[in-house]
């Protein structure tokens, strides 16, 4: 092609690094940094700055925060005696949608795959054993995500929590709410079954 | 929700600005960018900067470039008898990549459309006439898009240029390549069929 602008094509570039960003796409967003003012484009590539540099890991928790611990961690209302150990920061949000969770987390910050290189030690469980050391904690509930590596990674900590006294639960399965039956695959399913409730 | 980090925040708000971004996407972008390296990151934010800085319209025909002329306008091997007017960068591109047009682009940045309050003023109509007092030039071909407000532009622009005895041409209209006859609406088929030629 005869027609190239390096500036440009180092930022098309730059977008087709994101996740789920093809070359059109790339494209398309450049040419719209390009059509939004000077400040528009400085606060954009600040943000990416600033969140790069001051949001880092809590020193308990492992969430990303930008104080030394989040606020979950720091909150006395919260109950210190729930440990919810979750795959990743974005699964905290989704709890905290619920509005139904009021104790605290851990994020192991991915899940132990053989097949990608991570095993445990790659994963933030040593961080999660030396909280554990605390009497105040009752439960650790295990919610990786219900994939091969989640439950794999779940039953790895459950181990290693178990003979310490410790009760350590894991999310039920069954239909999502909403769902249809007929389209529930048949682990689910069957799932749903074993875990069913008296209805009272 | 009890749980915020500002600086997160401002980077998915960033990244929900673009166009088709959502904020579930805008969310998982944010993230990716947290798990890159700081020099990734970095890079990312200089990319747009020095877009931003360095990308502005080529003194004769409006496109991006980070040269006073681009390189088209410059090229000595194009045929400046032709210029073919467009709505945008990308469409200098879509021709480019035909590699069947070897003449010169004129850059509008944008169609008439008087419902967003763009009037003839808006675009880069005055630099395209003021090209035309060239006597090199021979045809002006309107590739504005197959809309409403392209076929406006289109007719304006050609109403402007004809008193000058400059030939004016159009971009044929017809069924796609490769495209389905029964899924042709209407127009496009009636266009089609009125612009047809005889098979030698």
């Amino acid at each position: 092609m005869a027609y190239h602008v390096a500036p440009l094509e180092r930022l098309v570039e730059q977008f087709e690094r994101l996740p789920g960003i093809g070359k059109k796409t790339a494209g398309r967003l450049a040419y719209h940094i390009l059509s939004r003012s000077d400040a528009e484009a400085k606060n954009f590539a600040d943000a990416i700055l600033e969140a790069k540099e001051k949001i880092h890991y809590c020193k308990c928790c492992q969430n990303l925060t930008d104080l030394e611990l989040c606020p979950v961690c720091t909150d006395a209302d919260r109950d210190k005696s729930f440990i919810c150990v979750v795959e990743d920061p974005r699964d905290v949000m989704a709890f905290e949608r619920t509005r139904e969770y009021n104790g605290l987390y851990h994020v192991l910050h991915g899940v132990i795959s053989p097949m990608d290189g991570i095993g445990p030690d790659s994963l933030h469980i040593k961080e999660l054993m030396a909280r554990l050391s605390d009497s105040e904690i009752k439960e650790i509930i295990m919610a990786t995500n219900p994939t091969v590596e989640g439950e794999a990674t779940a039953s790895y900590i459950s181990r290693l929590i178990r003979p310490m006294g410790i009760k350590v639960t894991r999310l039920a399965y069954g239909i999502p709410v909403g769902g249809d039956l007929e389209y529930a695959d048949e682990i689910t399913l069957s799932r749903a079954l074993e875990g069913r409730n008296e209805i009272k």
